[in-house]
């Protein structure tokens, strides 16, 4: 029997004109980072499964992790997200490190999931993290780097949106207003995340069906709806509207509106799924008519740090899956062409193949990046193979040209072919590629 | 109970200063193989068991494999290796890639091992491999490439050494001359195999123990001792020694030293441990005397691609774990400073955090690497923490200087503070990155 070439299900192979995207992805994501004076960090994609039990939701634990005893008997998990990771590596060093901490890292996440257009049970997704700034300075920061790298991809304004809330206003509407119990509040939580993702009607069914015949008769279920569908800070009831949490996300927004951050909206309904944000939290919306969602988001958690035995420390961060923001930018055509690394393919011709090494190691020596088709067949094979790579420049190199030192350059784009000194070839290579 | 901060067992968590030279490390890897024309690609660190159990050899598939059974119940295991991988995903696309294939790939693997000194659990490893060439200067290509990867490392020739061999010429030692049967050569590999892990007299021990009376009798162990332990192709039985297998190792071994790789010895007794090897192998090994050990290698295995039911392709390829070149790095003190990516950090002075946030993002969209201290701790303190991080460059921001529209710079290395404009900044900063 034969051995299947199917990748594991929902997870991905990068050939190389995928993983030519993926890294160009990374690549937009890094500089960014390194603008804003980020530094990169990684840890093991296995750690125990404690570390999610603790913050990250039953859902993330219990149905979706890749967890398993190791051969020692140690309960551990792929990570499905970074965060309390990251958290680990600061409570580890707590002494040492010096505040505040900017970090970011792309870490190969797993979630055992229905595999469905834009989610596989793998992804990659940046995180980016501050540690150490309590004030709203460290919101604006993060709002600030999510306008840089949809930038960094090209996209306008109009092609995403950003939504933010305060998870105290939300505990404030839950809580105070409605006066739910805890447990209400949770199951509620969890309804609100997914809203958008269900028709209307089912959303409000669902939300009647959670509320016990009391709280239905004092009208709750209705006058929460009303809220959630609510657009402005007027919609909100009036001791949410005043409360201090409210009016932090008011200057938040007014502060990232006066730097050039126009797409920005507060949103009440806003949830988030994970139980460790503590204030803040946003998501990122793609406009797009037919890829209308939440792409990735974050926020503010506190109390991570501090369940590793040490002082706490202020903290906030966002996450960014490269699935969804590779969607997002073949949905809006923003995907450029990228080219293979490869400049040169050096075809023998006769028994040259010693020479051809020579030269290869000279034009690489001298930077230029060049393979030799080393596989004997005849010329125009070797050719069509070469126009395949999408290289594009090929060297023919026989015996008149080693014994002139002038070699056939052809040019496979301009299907222009002339003889040329190695030292013309090394710079007309290198001038290309400053151009294109 | 606070939770753990160690990271799992055997596995390395990154800090920045660690992941810069991780980076470090990346990137070398990279620039030769692009140098050489090739392409990047990567695969899921899940794979079904049944792709290692092929191939890989028994130790890494029932004693070593990160291996359990998903949520499905389908049996997988985190890679311990890349070459069944990178098998796979040729056989997978065998019509439409156009050969030659040249691909590299710097996967996570993973491997139940008793963690020791420079071997984790978990490892980086750079994979190299070309696909479709079957002549002897696909093994050239891949020697160029070690000595390519080694000098981007700053490494001397006498710092370390390559030998080679050919399974072949192995197996001709062991199944012709020796007369061994199939078990037995397995069981005698695997030997050789470890034999300059332990002491000579322990390995002769081990020897004579596996042979049988009558093969003892025959002198077969001392025999085999004595032409493992020869230094030179003199030392080979004739009927090995006029095999086309040692004549091809020879002309690879001129070749080799021809384009400047003088540092290549033949070695009878190298054996590699993994099965899929069928002619050519090769190791390099670090010559420095307290780290005296194999570092990586590789070698010729035709067999791979085929087992996917598809034509086979004739292939050789390289790996090379980051734990082990780091090692080698340090051991030489060929690891050079890496400075982090962050250029300057403003610190605000009084109310000034907004107007820094404007300055920020003029310098960055100018291409400098900025972050500014949010903390609104004292200015001294700032300064301290500023230091600690390495950067080059604070910025103090006051009310005067916001007025003025200078600012004041401080180089830190230096101990200099002047008074100067956004754009004296900006070009201040980016002509110390190109110093550096």
């Amino acid at each position: 029997m034969s051995l299947n070439t199917q990748p594991y299900k929902g997870a991905r192979d990068f050939y190389p004109e995928e993983l030519r995207v993926r890294n160009y992805i990374f690549q937009t994501w890094r500089n960014v980072c390194y603008k804003f004076g980020y530094e990169e960090y990684d840890s093991p994609i296995i750690e125990p499964i404690e570390l999610f039990s603790a913050k990250s939701g039953d859902e993330l634990v219990n149905q979706q992790s890749y967890s398993f005893a190791d051969r020692g008997g140690r309960e551990v998990t792929l990570r499905p997200e970074m965060t309390p990771s990251v958290s680990r590596l600061v409570a580890g060093r707590r002494q040492e490190l010096t505040l505040p901490i900017r970090w970011f890292s792309i870490p190969n996440c797993w979630r055992y999931e229905r595999p469905q257009k834009g989610r596989g049970r793998e992804f990659y997704q940046l995180n980016i993290d501050l540690f150490g700034v309590d004030n709203a300075q460290a919101e604006l920061e993060m709002l600030l780097m999510v306008k840089s790298i949809m930038e960094g991809f090209g996209a306008k304004p109009n092609q995403y949106e950003i939504r933010v809330n305060s998870r105290k206003a939300f505990q404030l509407l839950l809580g105070e207003w409605l006066a739910l119990t805890e447990v209400e509040q949770k199951t509620i939580t969890r309804l609100i995340d997914r809203m958008h993702k269900m028709p209307p009607a089912e959303f409000e069914g669902l939300i009647d069906a959670s509320m016990s015949p009391s709280q239905r008769e004092q009208g709750l279920a209705s006058q929460l709806i009303k809220v959630l569908r609510g657009s402005s800070f007027n919609d909100l009831p009036e001791m949410i509207k005043s409360s201090s949490a409210v009016q932090d996300i008011q200057s938040i927004l007014s502060n990232a509106k006066a730097l050039g951050i126009t797409n920005i909206t507060y949103d009440i309904s806003l949830a988030r799924g994970l139980d460790y944000y503590t204030d803040f939290v946003f998501e990122v919306f793609d406009t797009n008519p037919d890829n209308n969602r939440s792409m990735f988001g974050g926020g503010r958690y506190d109390g991570l740090v501090g369940l590793f035995g040490v002082d706490p420390i202020p903290t906030i961060g966002f996450g960014m899956g490269d699935i969804v923001i590779h969607e997002f930018l073949k949905g809006h055509g923003l995907l450029p062409t990228i080219h293979p690394e490869a400049e040169l393919i050096i075809i023998p011709i006769g028994d040259t193949v010693n020479q051809c090494q020579t030269l290869a190691s000279t034009m690489r020596d001298q930077g230029v990046n060049v393979s030799i088709d080393l596989t004997n067949r005849k010329t125009d094979k070797q050719l069509k193979s070469a126009i395949k790579t999408g290289v594009n420049y090929v060297l023919f190199v026989g015996e008149t040209e080693v014994a002139e030192g002038l070699y056939r350059l052809k040019n496979l784009a301009k299907q222009q072919e002339e003889p040329k000194s190695i030292e013309r070839i090394v710079s007309i290579v290198k001038d290309h590629r400053q151009e294109s």
